[in-house]
């Protein structure tokens, strides 16, 4: 399958490196220094699994389409990135692995076929060429906003072939906003703390807000028409056990002076809640805490 | 003026050394090191004015009543030491100049005729025997909750020969809210950020999320009967401005492994909510990360 990576950053290059070194037809693109990086020594693996991969790398959008584009930058990069692909995304398929809320609809005001993905998996960048997977987890993806569709399912063999292991769901949305309402929750209480996400579980006072704020997640959701598969309560527990020593992004995102993905997380929630008349104060203070420490951090 | 205040800290020392040096009858009733301090070697008041005042200290309530106590220990030491006080306190005016709701309600539980306070002067221990006043400020007093009282007059007289600024208030209660709901909003935020007061006033997105606890704290009073002489948004505004320079008092305690006063600002802010069905989820928020933040520093 030939197969671009809109946005090779940590989990775009993993899931790219794994496609090439599985056979299939991969061209990541992406930004410099990686990318000359790739093209000079190749793509190399470390962590769950060590590889060094030979895959095409660009910083340019080629003119021709692939099967599959593959979005996986930062959400704040979606509409910049769409719009540098906007001749090739319009009329294919293209698969967003983002956080947050809103990628597969932008994707669809480009013209593109949206599917649905979120996945648990774990990677960084640990230098220019080197991607470090650090946490074997499971991708999901699926028709968006739900439904079912042939050139899916081959899809998800093609990942299950490449070792990235890949279900799919006909209710693709609630997974989405599932893994939002968990992210809403830990991310922005364990950066507020500056802490890991087993603190979260072990601290009876934060356990008890974080599980406040996946409630008034779930309330949103449910408003806007949300039924889930799996209650966002459980996958909330299941994240902090699976990530007891990790840092959440939005904590390594605001040490690395990056931007966070705070507007796609509790940001779209509270934009969710207002377009049903609800409100969303929890993810709205902690939406606002948050900007004002990414801006204390002298970061954008 | 026979007057003990029960509670020498840094406010209650100061109000005590100020009343002394002005001739009235004080008794600090407080803890060692600092009373032994004062028995010994007078208590010296630093800052906005240079004293060094002959006191009375002891760290045993006595027997005989006063015509006035001052309640001025911390809130979450409002019940012991009225308990230490249960003698002296039933029959008695009882002056609270503490942070937070609910101490007057105390004493009026412990059989005293309960006077409330503010004071926006601020104080700190330097030493034993030595306090910094670090603001000059006003204080206001009035019956509780609500009303006038020819004593309390009297009282703010004395107070005023003693330069401590004092106006008397016939709606005491509103300003006990005011101060509270002020306070609800700088402190955690100021706390979770760990930023002087400033930083609230001067980033946007902080400075808009402490205005929405403000607005909260407005809604939870507003159904709790009480009526503000003066809207608590002006005095947040003045607040922040006139305590520019200032790490508030929360933030202090968690970085000195103290505890506290969260449960008598936000805590009561939610409790008084839930009294009148409604719902405070910023203030709820904000009381469970600072009490998080409490329980990691290892303080209690």
């Amino acid at each position: 399958m030939k197969i671009y990576i809109l946005g090779a950053g940590a989990i775009g290059s993993l899931f790219g490196g794994l496609l090439a070194n599985a056979g299939e037809d991969v061209l990541l693109i992406g930004r410099d220094p990686h990318v000359s990086a790739i093209n000079e020594k190749g793509l190399k693996i470390v962590g769950i699994k060590d590889l060094n991969v030979k895959v095409e790398a660009t910083t340019r959008v080629p003119e021709e389409k692939p099967d599959l584009i593959v979005l996986a930058t930062k959400s704040y990069s979606t509409i910049e990135a769409l719009k540098s692909a906007r001749h090739i995304v319009k009329g294919s398929w293209v698969l967003s692995i983002q956080n947050g809320i809103g990628n597969e609809d932008k994707i669809i005001e480009f013209g593109g076929k949206a599917i649905g993905g979120i996945t648990t998996n774990g990677a960084m960048v640990e230098a220019p060429g080197v991607i470090k997977w650090t946490g074997k987890g499971v991708t999901i993806i699926g028709l968006y906003p739900q439904g079912k569709e042939k050139f899916i399912e081959k899809v998800a063999d093609v990942f299950n072939s490449a070792d990235i292991e890949t279900h799919v769901s006909e209710n693709i949305i609630s997974w989405i906003w599932a893994k939002a309402i968990v992210n809403s929750a830990i991310n922005p209480i364990g950066t507020l703390l500056e802490v890991k996400n087993k603190v979260i579980r072990e601290n009876d006072f934060l356990l008890s807000m974080a599980m406040e704020v996946v409630k008034e997640g779930c309330r949103v959701a449910l408003q806007n028409g949300i039924e889930f598969d799996v209650p966002p309560m459980d996958l909330f527990f299941q994240t902090l056990e699976q990530t007891r020593e990790n840092y959440n992004s939005m904590l390594q995102d605001i040490w690395r002076g990056k931007k966070t993905e705070v507007d796609y997380i509790n940001g779209k929630i509270v934009e969710y809640a207002k377009a049903v008349n609800l409100e969303a104060p929890m993810n709205l203070l902690l939406w606002g805490l948050i900007k004002g420490k990414e801006a204390l951090e002298g970061k954008k």
